[in-house]
């Protein structure tokens, strides 16, 4: 996020205590703040202020950036719990959380993260933007559900559209819908309801691309490992795609590698897996599909905007979405 | 907790979605608040508002109860949380959530709880109330951050102070200051300052207290299991002050097992331990210092109050938590 954000971010943790573990305690809450993330739905967020009218610097924009603080918390105590929850190796390049402190200590960095980010949106003082906090975990915890649920149970036997809804669950709300709802608020306007429709198409667009990333992405570029999806059992687009066609052997050799824990599964079975999902169109078809939805949801978005107080600011809005439904990393 | 409150936290929490598995998320987030916790805090909270001038079902009674709601929804996720950073087997007799349903599961599932506790406190409306429970957050949060990385880093060097500090922020925020607090804001009066002290020393009562019962309670009323705290490795006021006068052969055995997970902790060992525990006084000097500071707290609480509008419900205030610091299950 950029320097100024990750400051505002840092301002509201506190830092140093006559108990030395506390200042440890203190530093494990600053980490990955500090680990440079993209700082894309922040900057989502002010693209729509200003879209909105809002002039940086002028009244309201406090608020805003006190907002986009927020979301920047939100990110990092979900990714704190995230990576626990998926049991990651690696975050933003560098060891998860929980395999520095261990599992218990970070689970509870992240719970005093959490509180943290409604402190900043307190501070914010923006009328609506409680409410849009609680919907935004609220949907974001159900789609996580979905996901988490679907590994513990060993769960394959999925069509397309459940993947569609746990990903409108998980990533659109937090990513696109709630941003540019925060940024009208920020600015004193009602949230369009169109926002939603054009969110939930970003979001998806924004997810698949994700998938496709951990598959086939420049590893300096992503910042996780490759391939990471396919040790955490994690279900996508493209292996449903693929799963729907395989033969049967390959089939067979897929869900016997994904019953098993990560710790069980065969490095040279998982690097082939890896290399079917690339080879069998599954990647292409899941791109093409990403491709689709953020055309979708772009036409919307600009539908959306046709009116917005400001329409050079709106117009760098839309571009800053399509970069971002667009990312190579 | 009482009935009605229970019926209040439930019906904020969703409850059938048409999406199955979400139903079964719905189903996870009302466990622990089902399994019938004995609301103390709730209570707390409710008895000091009458002491400050509340009338039951009069105006501002609402808003004592959805503060009242927001403790007992902060008390659930933070078990939750706490079960599955303890690794606890049991709570409130029956299986902790995460051996229920898997550990990344039950995490979300706390996460989601969390933020149906903002929204509890949001439904309140009481003035300074966000703000009493972002500082029981933080506070309680630095006080399981001591415990945990204790644990975590095999730490047995501790002095009775060192504890002491550690339960003052884990127990005695959440247990009692911010009940206490709570209930003068939602009568509209400001808290009392000798709150602080009061609930410091009642609040480290009630944690020793705790910790007695773990290891020497009936284990019909206590609703963990017995000893757990010896499986877990806690610190405790009891071990410290074994640990300092205990034979050196017995401190070898005691902290060979303490260096061991729990899984390979040796059983008859454990129960040895727990013997020498019970026998060598220090169960005894816990009680004492407990008792010696439920008097203090409950002095300071007296003189706190002397002056409360209704001093009936004062001196009912001041019974239950006598009550309280004094419990054996």
């Amino acid at each position: 996020m950029r320097s100024d954000l990750l400051s505002r971010v840092l301002s509201l943790l506190p830092d140093q205590s006559e108990t030395p573990e506390l200042t440890r305690f203190y530093t494990l809450m600053r980490d990955y703040p500090q680990r440079g993330g993209k700082g894309i739905r922040s900057e989502l967020l002010l693209a729509s202020a200003r879209a909105h009218g809002l002039r940086e610097g002028g009244p309201g924009w406090e608020g805003a950036l006190w907002l986009a603080a927020s979301l920047e918390l939100f990110q990092n105590w979900v990714l704190i719990h995230d990576d626990i929850e998926d049991d990651s190796e690696e975050r933003r390049g560098r060891p998860a959380l929980h395999r520095i402190c261990g599992l218990p200590v970070a689970l509870n960095v992240g719970d005093a993260l959490h509180a943290y980010m409604w402190a900043a949106v307190g501070r914010a003082g923006v009328p609506g933007a409680f409410e849009e906090f609680l919907q935004m975990i609220h949907r974001t915890a159900e789609g996580q559900h979905l996901d988490l649920a679907w590994v513990e149970g060993r769960e394959w036997n999925l069509r397309e559209a459940d993947y569609l809804k746990m990903v409108q669950l998980k990533t659109a709300h937090y990513t696109v819908i709630v941003p540019l709802r925060l940024g009208a608020l920020a600015a004193g306007a009602e949230p369009r309801e169109t926002f939603t429709p054009a969110g939930l198409a970003l979001g998806t667009a924004f997810q698949i691309r994700d998938d496709v990333l951990n598959l086939a992405g420049d590893p300096h570029k992503y910042g996780k490992e490759i391939g990471g999806d396919l040790l955490e059992g994690k279900r996508t687009l493209i292996v449903l795609h693929w799963l729907a066609r395989a033969p049967e052997e390959q089939r067979v050799v897929f869900l016997d590698q994904m019953r098993r824990d990560r710790a069980d599964k065969d490095p040279a079975v998982t690097a082939q897996i890896h290399r079917w999902l690339l080879e069998g169109g599954s990647v292409a078809y899941a791109q093409d599909y990403a491709q689709r939805q953020a055309q979708e949801g772009l036409k919307l978005l600009e539908q959306s905007l046709a009116t917005a107080p400001d329409p050079q600011a709106a117009a760098e809005l839309v571009g800053g979405v399509r970069e971002l439904a667009t990312r190579d990393g």
